[in-house]
């Protein structure tokens, strides 16, 4: 199967209108984000070797070498959501006729769910990482190109909230309310922290820009 | 040309992290905000025809006709908004070493700041129109596919705000403060109203998947 990465445009937004269960909110959050911290890349790229901002000259360089892998990781996450939700997708499929059947469909089912919730919890981390350098970037970024880090925040905070949908739904769904109450705590964090350095660099790029 | 809906993802993301002036943070709200409508598209899909929801059939056949044909215009609008762009960049590159030339300068750069100003604005009002339907959506959609609606909300509330910064870059210098305070004005509406329409529509979901 290519990769979502390799898809056209056009042909990913058919695939995730229609009825098919993946592409679906999980492959729109990695993509969004994806956007969002490619946007923040080109600012970075717009103000390297910038004489005004001559004083960031290696933070820019760090924070290019950290920022770079993760549009390749968020978009690949695209695939890594849809992967992971295979088994809970045949695990609604399994028979539930006999008490052994339900009793086998009910474990299968825990497992997906667990692997349902991961994926989207380990792209909400890599979006809290692009979130912490669009904060800086905010405040570092040359100003011919700070709107597009506003532009950046505003994506990246979205994503996190869209990709905590998919963990919140499918927690819901589990038996072990434990071991699902400390993935909704891990996920609740994240988004808390996220909002606050994206709603920081969103006010810092309005005041850069005179809104 | 080649239009942008045709590129691959992965080279629309590579173009996105390059110093070229587009796509930018215009490209990216418009791709985030299609990502939104397909994803709403997605859950009527998944809603019409269903016993449960029977008595909204008209309703989402209604919302969709609607709603898909704003999939293409803002994804289209990733291209637009480059058009948009264009004048603004070539105005930027005139010689400004004479008054005359100076004069003539200014005159060209209004114009071309109005233009890259208007591109965004009219993106913002097809944000708006989805806005409308993915809040009616978060709550007669199939509880299958709810939390896509909560996700397409989230996606076109920032894409909202995301497009909203090239407005105020822009009329920021413009020298005709009443045509740029009347273009700002537009602009913080259309935030607003798309703000409320897309938390109701996010707390909605987080209500019915119980988070």
């Amino acid at each position: 199967m290519n990769k979502m990465t390799e898809s056209r445009i056009e042909d990913f937004l058919d695939e995730l209108s229609s009825s098919k269960p993946v592409p679906g909110g999980g492959g729109a959050s990695a993509l969004g984000a994806a956007l969002g911290v490619a946007l923040c890349d080109m600012v970075l790229h717009l103000t390297e070797g910038k004489k005004k901002y001559a004083e960031y000259q290696e933070e820019i360089t760090a924070l290019e070498k950290e920022l770079e892998p993760l549009i390749k990781r968020l978009s690949d996450g695209m695939d890594r959501d849809a992967e992971a939700f295979e088994p809970l997708s045949r695990a609604y499929g399994l028979p539930k006729g006999t008490d052994e059947e339900k009793e086998h469909r009910d474990r299968v089912m825990e497992e997906a769910l667990l692997t349902a919730s991961e994926a989207p919890l380990s792209l909400m981390e890599d979006i809290y990482k692009a979130a912490k350098i669009t904060e800086r970037v905010s405040v570092i970024g040359s100003s011919l190109a700070i709107s597009d880090a506003g532009a950046a925040a505003q994506l990246l905070n979205a994503s996190m909230k869209a990709a905590s949908l998919n963990v919140f739904i499918n927690t819901g769904l589990m038996k072990d309310k434990e071991k699902a109450g400390g993935l909704n705590e891990k996920a609740s964090r994240l988004i808390k922290e996220c909002e606050g350095l994206c709603l920081k660099a969103y006010e810092t790029v309005l005041k850069r820009i005179g809104a």
